[in-house]
């Protein structure tokens, strides 16, 4: 069965789905991305990546192709064509086409947008249930992590990394201290304590770590927002990341460090039960 | 008249020209490029494009879908099929579709490539003649500028940053001295001594700065390879930029400060010279 996807106003079948070689996403990496989680064929935390969208548009100069609104509807109907019950969303916007290639874009030209949908039992993956093992890369990203485009080679290349030593995921460090992972959030725990980098331009304000910043902040759990280092993670209670399609995932290996006897925490536990339960919640 | 183009072994116009929205390319910027001159036809600096495209693809882990002399006969064919006399081929490799988005691509992915021509006149713009002005930014790209991938954004936002001040090209710089231009190599002369930054993974080795250097050992006029800050640079007798498409262009402000009275000076008039006659003798 052939999935369908959305492009510019219209839906297609996914191999029908073409842009421009001209198209500046392209040709510049000049392009935003969203990834919406799907659970019970409802959309996860929807409101929090439209905020961040905007964001991102708003960094990058890209005039808004859809309101809220109007992709809601579209990622809606993507769902329900393609009968997903969980899953994700995944939305890109590039500045589009002046049907060349000069480095600066023309005033008027006008963005590209696409989605289509993924489907993936994130809560009965292996790896959420018994945990990952993470592997430490220097972060070589540029310097604008907080937008999130599309110039992803520099995480790439750290999975890559992570992947040769036998890891599911990438830890990145700069100046000797973790930014994140290649594609998740990060976090330890210790002595009860929940810790997580703060929000700067060196990591991605990820929707599902905002959500689960809330989250903890209602369940009283206390938490420190602060640099540390790999080495202070490996010594943690309990670590775990987070992602639109990743929920909470436990890590119980840091580049061969056992984390709480290799078996996911109590506290790591106890955020997938209240994670799932707000995505079940509130999902829309 | 439409132009021709060419996509994965047919030659088409250039509306025509669409890859799929799955294509890595777009996704990840998980694509190399190259942009050769073309003078009076022929190619420019042609072998050098294609030694540092190798090197691109092996950093990359993409397989070369064509060989140089196959790269060589579609690029003499769209210069032919287009009337190209003076211009440029881009050409751009991405890893290719799995057809889905998954963070590391499959075994057999098979490379999309895809090139098309641009006329422009190089030695008789305003630029070449007069100099340009450029405005310095820090250099926020990811820490593997030696690879010529499409992830372009870093050099987008500080080409704003310059353009907003009247800047032709920006001049961007880390940890205090001066890495290059946007899209160009940068060099200075100060007391008949050429002076630009040694290569590292901190920029492009640029195929003109390879071949003016060569030049610059043939003709006795001596070089330094090292590091320099903005400031030097202002200080400096002259400046100027290289590019495929770019030449030998003059600089004759930096940041608001004039060099050489605003004119573009002996060494980068010589330099233009020796440059020009080189490509009209060796293009191919």
């Amino acid at each position: 069965m052939t999935r369908s996807v959305y492009i510019n106003g219209n839906y297609c079948a996914a191999e029908d789905a073409k842009i421009s070689i001209f198209d500046r996403g392209l040709l510049f990496a000049d392009a935003i991305y969203e990834v919406a989680g799907v659970i019970d064929g409802r959309l996860l935390d929807f409101k929090s990546h439209m905020q961040r969208l905007d964001r991102s548009l708003k960094e990058m100069r890209i005039p808004a192709p859809l309101n809220h609104d109007e992709i809601l509807a579209v990622m809606r109907e993507l769902v329900r064509l393609n009968s997903i019950k969980e899953g994700l969303v995944y939305m890109q916007i590039t500045r589009g086409s002046d049907g060349d290639r000069e480095f600066l874009p023309s005033d008027g030209i006008v963005p590209t947008i696409f989605m289509f949908t993924q489907n993936k039992a994130s809560a009965e993956r292996k790896e959420y249930v018994d945990g990952i093992k993470m592997v430490s890369a220097p972060d070589i990203r540029w310097a604008r992590r907080d937008i999130k485009t599309v110039g992803l080679m520099g995480s790439l290349f750290a999975k890559w990394t992570a992947k040769e030593a036998g890891g599911g995921e990438v830890l990145m460090y700069q100046d000797g201290y973790v930014t994140e992972g290649g594609f998740t959030s990060f976090y330890i725990v210790k002595n009860g304590l929940l810790i997580t980098r703060p929000l700067s331009n060196d990591i991605l304000p990820g929707c599902t770590r905002q959500a689960l910043l809330t989250l903890v902040a209602e369940f009283d759990i206390e938490l420190d927002q602060r640099l540390f280092t790999v080495t202070e993670a490996q010594q943690a209670d309990e670590a775990f990341i987070t992602g639109a399609s990743t929920y909470v995932c436990p890590v119980v290996n840091i580049d061969d460090s056992l984390l709480s006897d290799g078996k996911p925490g109590p506290v790591t536990r106890r955020l997938q039960e209240i994670y799932l339960e707000h995505a079940m919640r509130d999902a829309i």
